[in-house]
């Protein structure tokens, strides 16, 4: 602690943030896949969109429904894994770590705010999808004549609007058109070192 | 056994194969992530090439090094799931299911023949990758003289080569343009029921 390298941020980030960058042109570039594993031992994997760093921590956000399956296997295994290509530069960001779940339960006054602020930073678009019905539950046809739910944009956050916060302790990057190859690691003080491996 | 719905392919393989088909001019369509799950129980995400359909069923098949840490995590737990973004037509599907690994000492003389095909079916780039250092070892540098290996493109399969077949039990398909979502699910005996869910 205290050092020059605890103090930085995280050494992969300067990378991800040039990524994001250089492939900023493409909408789907903010989009990636995370894995996580079900309460039966399966993985589960799905798309997902970055919603940007913790507070200018290495900690990446993600919003999420409450109703939904990660959910659950989130409270049963809280590890997750992030696969993010970026299909203009051909670089691959493997990104593992604890999930810190936050909805509108949790005891933490500076978490509930977190999850006030992710809520307002979306559109009210995105925010109206979790006042949609849930998730996976059959359509029921023809649908209800008030289905269309409004939304007044001054409004905190809905019960089913929840947090996602990812804290990486490893992340492996693949870079396909240099063919390069870097591994980052981090020990329990979030000291990280990075060795060049073979792709 | 025996009726139309058995006998036929799984319902949502046409919908796959257009959906290929509407992305086909993107070299990225190809791409999807693949999830399984590490012996230390961890989730872990790769992107992954798709390498077709085996002999027109519904199994899908992925190229893979035998000497990447996939292999282990399929040998400790051998189910993994598919998230395939489609970034033109905006759709995702999520294909859940056993994996078969099959590499040169497999007792089976039809899956090695499979290996062998799917060998043959790489461009010689793609079979030279199996001929290079380990994958995660680090990076000697300078590199060794003779580095650049040379590859006879009538010689067969490497020890280094491993199919990986992939048997669909559950698909889950997103629209994200018409906010569809329908569920697959199989039974024991192949036969695939589907259901219109919510997004």
């Amino acid at each position: 602690m205290g050092s020059s390298s605890a103090a930085a941020s995280a050494p992969w980030k300067q990378l991800l943030l040039s990524s994001i960058q250089a492939n900023s042109r493409l909408k789907h570039s903010s989009y990636f896949q995370l894995a996580t594993v079900s309460s039966d031992g399966r993985p589960s994997n799905r798309t997902v969109v970055f919603r940007g760093f913790q507070d200018g921590s290495d900690k990446i956000i993600i919003n999420t429904d409450t109703r939904s399956r990660k959910i659950d296997d989130l409270k049963h295994s809280s590890f997750a894994e992030i696969c993010w290509y970026f299909t203009e530069t051909w670089e691959q960001f493997r990104i593992s770590g604890p999930v810190d779940v936050i909805d509108g339960t949790n005891p933490d006054p500076l978490k509930l705010e977190q999850r006030q602020k992710s809520w307002f930073a979306s559109s009210v678009n995105s925010r109206l999808q979790y006042m949609a019905p849930s998730p996976r539950l059959p359509v029921i046809e023809p649908p209800p004549p008030s289905q269309t739910p409004s939304l007044d944009p001054s409004i905190g956050p809905v019960a089913a609007f929840c947090l996602l916060v990812l804290d990486p302790d490893q992340v492996d990057y693949l870079n396909l058109k240099s063919n390069e190859r870097l591994m980052f690691t981090s020990d329990i003080n979030k000291l990280w070192t990075s060795e060049k491996v073979n792709p």
